[in-house]
Order: C-alpha cells, then structure tokens, then sequence
C-alpha cells in the first residue's frame, strides 16, 4: 500500500509550493517545477529528481499503463492547492535547471541568436522561446533583469520548447554582444526610432536579434552594442507592437531569408 | 461638495462590476468599461457615457488641469475593489460598443482582412487587434464564439487599437468567407497541414487571413471556405506556434509584400 501524502505542512508539499512560487527558492535549488503530463513527458530523464502525482492521476494513469514507480501521491486535495493551474492534471516533477553556455551559443554553426533584455511578462518570454525553435533560432541570451524562465506560466508558454531551445542568462548583456561581435554575429536591435526597415537587412550569415523590455524598449547601452538598429513599420497610431509579436515579425523575416533551412519543409 | 460614493451596493458600482466581469451584461447594455487614463482619453467624446474617478485621482487631475466636470468620485478603496487592475490608475468610463458592418469591411480599398475562429485568450485577441493595425489590416471578421472583445484583459492588450481597428462579430464566420470570396477577396487560412508556405503566396490583392483556435485550430468547415490554406514551417519540434505570433507573422508578410504602403514609412 503506498503512503498517500495529504497534509499541506508535508516537507515535499512545501518545497514543491516553494519552487512553483518563488522565483529565489528556484534559483537556490537550481530546479523548477514541471506541471502536466506534456511537460513531464518531454523532460529528460536525467534532469528528472522526483515525480508527484494526484491521488486520481495514479489510478487513471496505471489503467493507461504509465511507469509511475518512483511517483510520490498527493492527494487530491493537496495537489490541487500546490498546483499553478486551475484545473491540474494530476501530474508534476522537480527537475534540475540547465543552462547553455554562451561561447558554445556564439560558435554554433550559421547562428541565428536571440538577446532579450529585461522581458517582463512571462508568457511573453515562453511565447518568444516556442517561435524561436519554430524560427529555427539556434540560441536565447537573456540580460539577468529578464522574468524567471521558470516561471510556471512561461513553462507552459513555451509548450516544450524550453527543453529543447538553448538558452542562458548573462549578468551582462552588453558584454555579450560585444562578444557577439567579436565571433563576426550581427546584431540587430528592433528598436521605435531604427532608421532601417526590418525586410532591408540580410538575416543569412551570422546574426543575431535584440528585443528590449515591454513598456521601456531598449535601454541606450544595449540598443548601442547592436550593429544596427531596425525598426518594424507601423500603420495607424500603434506606437509599439507586443514584444512576442515584434520577436515573431524578425525571427520569421530572418527565417524566410535563410529559406526556411532550419525546418522540415518541402512543398 | 462632491458626493463621493463609498459602498459597493451603490447601484453605479454594481453597475461598473457588473459590465466589468460579465460578457452577458455588456452584450446586454451595449456598453463596456474602459480603465485607465490612456484608454479614458482615446475613448471618442460621442461614445463616453460617463466617467468614474478615484478620490486621490481627482486630486491629482484637478491639479493637472484635466476636465472632470461630468465624473463621479468613488472612494479609493470603493475603485479598487471595482478595478480589475492591481494598481489602479483612477479613472474608468463607461462606453458604448460599436460594431463596423461587414458589409463596408467587404468594400473597403485594397483591403487586407483578419477572420478570426474561436480565438479563446483575451490577451491574444488584443494583440491581434494591435498587431493588425500596425500592419494596415482594415478590417477583423471574429466568429460568434470568439472571447468578448470587451473583456477587460482584451482592452488592455489592445493598446487603444480597440477604437481605431473595424471590427464585427458574426453568426456564421463560413457565410462571411463566402461573402467575401463573392467580393473577389482571396482568403488565406493558416493551417498546420497547409500544402504552401504563406511567403509562396501574393498578399498585395483584396485579401485575408484567417486564423483559428488557440488548441483545436480551424474547424474544417471554415478552412474548406478560404482559397487556399497556408502553412508557416517550423523547425524543431514545435507542433504550433502561439495563435497571436502566427497572425503577425502572417499579416506582416502581407504589409511587407504591400511594401508597408499603410504606413507612415520614409527610410
């Protein structure tokens, strides 16, 4: 008979609450939380700590013949008070933080880079990652003022991209296109007053795109390690586009120059 | 001295929750709340129907020089407890709806159009709206059951586009593709099993895009009643992209292949 786990004051319950609910319980354990059977079954088997299931999720998930062995149960109840969603599926696992390195990102063959800095929202920043592996980005920089890419609301955003596209967090951004330019990348920063329309720039070689907060833009130090600024065209009295869809409008530009080379596309 | 109202059973604050939270009250009273100072001074002067201030607020405008004459003060906790913001600015209106006719979307010069199926996030519908006046759409066509474009979070994503984007709800979104394939406007769906890249395709004609369900996508009827449908290629193992980051890419291709004529664009 297995040891269902029905009270809030559990010591798993409460770092598994933590970890879902603070971003610098996160960072000082070096794990995060996946919620769904989605997420759980992209993760990696050897970033896997612990798996947590509700009491209901265990009886449906043995009718489905699921390998839940080293599963802790939660009942119900508990696991619907842990859980971020409204409705939970009745699944979740610890597991271990990974981060790229940055001089592997720079020396990735025909690199197409994305540098964000101070991105506010979290769905915006798990919207950005699922069109950035769609984009055929090899790569994310984020300055270290951008939202937790742990975060359960960007983890479900990213809709399974987070395991699979390369990312790190620099302490500084500015640094990190400079070396960016030393490795011959070409960053371009999308920037209001960019005196350059997006579609008149060559995306082909080496390059990288620069995407700055939601309300403040680009700070000047940032927008001034960039080779270029660009500037998406607006209609109307929009003063700004959603940072997502201004990543989406440049990494699909970028996309459509390199012909589509990264995805898995005949016609 | 001003009457300043301070319980929520005053029948103004019912009023303004009620039109806050509930679609049926908004369809119903043909109006909807508009919060913040951006949105209450874009709101056109002929559609206001009344104001609503926080003490605090007022203090702060009288000494601003702004025009209140008309407004009613609510007591700062009485706005928050309205507000479905967290830092409430201090001021909502009261607005009426208005809806474009499909028929003057149909006529309109060169136009582009966003069919929108079953579009369930009120974030991402806002976005759309945004992103589609940014990229000279005259026109959004949503199917009865996409979210209430009224809803709070829609108005916010918005940005303002919400008064300056034509926009209609109708009851049969395939009696409206067929009305405007009549019209000589080549619709486009995007659609994950489309047999052609959407840059393979020519936008600069009467045209439109159609877009479907954050989860399900297109139903198959709406799909069969476009032209052709389209399809952006993705690298990795994406299986979509975020319904909002589609559209932008789409209608940005669209504006780029127009050479970005709707803008107020000079390099």
């Amino acid at each position: 008979m297995e040891e269902i786990i029905s009270s809030m004051s559990n010591a798993q319950v409460k770092r598994l609450k933590e970890l879902l609910t603070k971003t610098r319980a996160r960072k000082k354990q070096g794990c995060f939380v996946a919620e769904g059977l989605r997420m759980v079954r992209e993760t990696p088997a050897d970033r896997l700590e612990s798996l947590f299931i509700s009491e209901s999720f265990g009886r449906q998930a043995r009718e489905a013949g699921l390998d839940l062995s080293r599963a802790r149960i939660l009942s119900d109840a508990v696991f619907k008070s842990v859980s971020e969603t409204q409705t939970p599926q009745g699944i979740m696992a610890i597991v271990r933080q990974q981060s790229a390195d940055l001089s592997d990102l720079l020396a990735a063959k025909a690199p197409l880079l994305l540098f964000l800095e101070n991105i506010q929202d979290p769905g915006n920043l798990g919207t950005m990652m699922r069109t950035a592996e769609g984009a055929g980005v090899t790569g994310v920089i984020m300055s270290r003022d951008t939202v937790d890419i742990y975060n359960p609301k960007t983890i479900r955003s990213t809709m399974g991209s987070l395991y699979r596209m390369p990312f790190v967090y620099v302490d500084d951004l500015c640094q990190a296109l400079l070396q960016a330019e030393k490795a011959k990348i070409h960053v371009f920063a999308a920037h209001l007053q960019g005196s350059v329309c997006y579609t008149d720039r060559n995306y082909r070689g080496a390059s990288g795109l620069l995407i700055g907060n939601e309300g403040n833009g680009l700070t000047t130090a940032a927008a001034a390690c960039a080779c270029a600024n660009i500037r998406i065209p607006m209609a109307g009295q929009v003063e700004s586009l959603n940072a997502a869809a201004a990543a989406a409008i440049l990494m699909y530009e970028a996309a459509r120059q390199r012909g589509f080379a990264a995805a898995d596309w005949t016609e």
